[in-house]
């Protein structure tokens, strides 16, 4: 059995709206209904597990039945940090599960099928797989102080999601206690030794966070 | 006297589209034609030099009487590489010039105003300066063949133009030999010790890459 953990636990403190953004519309639906279609579109056999803040549950189940969304979810409440809500989001999948979990960001809807399948299917072969692009500009790495140097783009790769692993993999890496290098799912598995294999992301998957995010989201919902 | 060199010698290869991307419209317009207008109404003082690709220059004319395009322009034909396209573009500028140089992609339409002033401004105090923004995603670096390992995403820069200078010192920096690592100003200016100084860019300059880029650009234009 396959798994998929939507992270939406977020309080989307950078988007200037009093209502975090996984529950803002985008073509007449909330951006978090987009990312669970297109998620389960893509692995209709793989079981859903949304991790939503406890204080917005309500509105959740008010938007639910507003849009008559009737996929089927496990809800679990969010934790203190990205960490925590996912740690609580693999509590539901059973003990003794040896299928593929991919951990999507709530806030990517445009995540490709393509690359959600070619994610979890990197994860069944190595364990622990990512998806990710190029930066189009040049980098630079700051050093000390205000020093900055150029760096080689070709080596840079910025991160999306889903980030897939083994359940058994990604259960023991959650194990450990929590510490603030924990950024994403990646690191929590690589503090075990275990190597990330890296896919390639479509430039699409952009996390929406800024406001200026949600004008791009309606062109790239209208065209795709 | 300041200066602008505005860099539009690319044959666009990655726009899949055989008109290379700066004259491309948006908003029924070229998208060269919106970039120099945003310089101009940002440093109107400021004289404006245009790097053509060579067998362009024709159809550049064509398009400045279709449209009206009436900016005061010097225009320069590009070399082979990016380095040697700026430095025909610097060679316009007279002897003995001590104001300030920016030099900008053709098909960056959106910096504002406000990036621009703050990065003369920058270029006027340190010499030298140049527009970047910190990555919305995770960063990874690649090392030695498929190993990659996160990076903190604080200290890296996604680089912008405009890339600002004080004359004499560009113009001194561009004496130098071409070598392969001199992928923008900076570098270049940075291979005579140089220190670059960094300001806040504004997020919306994107340089126009890929197709999709073009949808996004419509949205901008439109709300901007």
């Amino acid at each position: 059995m396959d798994w998929l953990i939507i992270v939406a636990g977020g309080s989307g403190k950078r988007m200037g709206n009093h209502l975090p953004k996984q529950f803002m519309e985008i073509g007449g639906k909330p951006i978090l209904m987009h990312t669970l279609e297109r998620l389960h579109s893509s692995q209709p056999h793989a079981r859903m597990i949304l991790v939503l803040p406890q204080q917005y549950y309500s509105l959740w189940q008010g938007l639910c039945k507003e849009h008559s969304f009737k996929l089927t979810l496990h809800i679990v409440f969010g934790g203190e940090t990205r960490f925590h809500s996912v740690k609580n989001g693999l509590s539901v999948i059973p003990e003794g599960e040896d299928g593929v979990v991919g951990v999507h960001d709530g806030v990517r809807p445009f995540v490709s099928a393509e690359v959600i399948a070619d994610c979890m299917a990197a994860a069944r072969k190595t364990g622990a797989a990512l998806p990710a692009v190029k930066p189009v500009e040049s980098v630079r790495i700051q050093q000390d102080g205000d020093v900055t140097v150029p760096f080689n783009r070709d080596k840079c790769l910025l991160v999306q999601t889903p980030q897939c692993f083994s359940v058994r993999l990604l259960r023991c890496a959650y194990q450990q206690d929590y510490i603030p290098d924990f950024t994403d799912d990646a690191s929590v598995v690589e503090a075990l030794g275990h190597q990330v294999t890296i896919v390639d992301g479509n430039r699409e998957n952009i996390k929406l966070t800024n406001p200026s995010d949600l004008l791009w989201a309606d062109v790239l919902l209208k065209n795709s």
